[in-house]
């Protein structure tokens, strides 16, 4: 689950996904990072965003690697796919954008209710316990990351209230993609 | 040191990085992830790209991380980076194009002349010893790696008279720039 804190909410220039689009480049770098390998799909993979931008957030978007069809892992190809979903109106119920790419009007503390019942929920930050000590005891975990911004200390919180451990995947602060990558 | 098979050797359309570019989204996310950490870029990393696309190879590329200014970690940007370097006329000297950026007419077997003289060669490729055995032996490096089609045969054979060791970063076969970040 990624959060892009300023990732807009509306259809957008991919021209523009690193400026007007509010970082959305991140956004189509995070998913591309948890969702292929060379030539292939991780079909066991599931990926969430939660974005927060200007004009009508929340929104929430899930990608289901085993669902996924005609997605290639260049920002421009996923932006495209980020554009269709938001073009479409929402309620609170996951709605099929794509082929397994799902949209819906749903805040951190909802998101993290339902995925609580399917995964254990683990936060990545740059203070948190080595992951490299403690993988082989993550069972089916969802991964917390922020965008460039990180989390804002009220989404922190709440995050807080879920998550079981706090992760860290580098002594350095990494790009968000680039943990996913190494997560 | 980053290998683009078909990555193109005019300038190009940013609109169509993975397409006519000939996969140069791929060239792009490998230097964003070679530079780049969040909020900053490694000042102690070169990236090496050999560009051998139509209509006028071999042409490398490299990016001095103590001298990059104005980049961003996006694919697009660092496209129009790219794009411009494209658009110098070349001989076998690096010449400048944008700060830390250089460009120069050299084949592969020309820039291993160069880069070993300065650096350790150690190729990375799936069936080679795991990096996590060896990270700590590795002494000043350059990772040498392929595209989405990795080495041809013959770019394979000349790698391995320079490479001291063959290195892989996981069992799967991941993309370049995953490989990259992990290294």
């Amino acid at each position: 689950l990624v959060v892009g804190n300023k990732a807009v909410t509306r259809p957008f220039s991919l021209k523009d996904l690193a400026g007007s689009a509010g970082r959305m480049d991140i956004i189509c770098r995070c998913i591309a990072q948890a969702l292929f390998i060379s030539h292939g799909i991780r079909k066991d993979v599931e990926v969430y965003v939660l974005l927060l931008g200007e004009p009508d957030p929340p929104k929430a978007l899930k990608v289901v690697g085993s669902e996924v069809r005609y997605m290639a892992p260049d920002e421009r190809n996923i932006g495209g796919i980020i554009r269709k979903a938001l073009s479409l109106n929402l309620d609170d119920k996951w709605r099929r954008s794509t082929p397994g790419v799902y949209i819906a009007r749903k805040g951190l503390k909802d998101l993290l209710n339902e995925l609580n019942k399917k995964y254990n929920i683990v936060y990545l930050r740059e203070d948190g316990i080595d992951i490299r000590k403690i993988a082989c005891n993550l069972n089916n975990p969802l991964f917390i990351l922020g965008d460039h911004m990180g989390l804002r200390e009220e989404d922190e919180r709440i995050v807080m209230n879920y998550a079981e451990v706090i992760v860290s995947v580098s002594k350095l602060s990494l790009q968000a993609d680039q943990c996913i990558v190494i997560a």
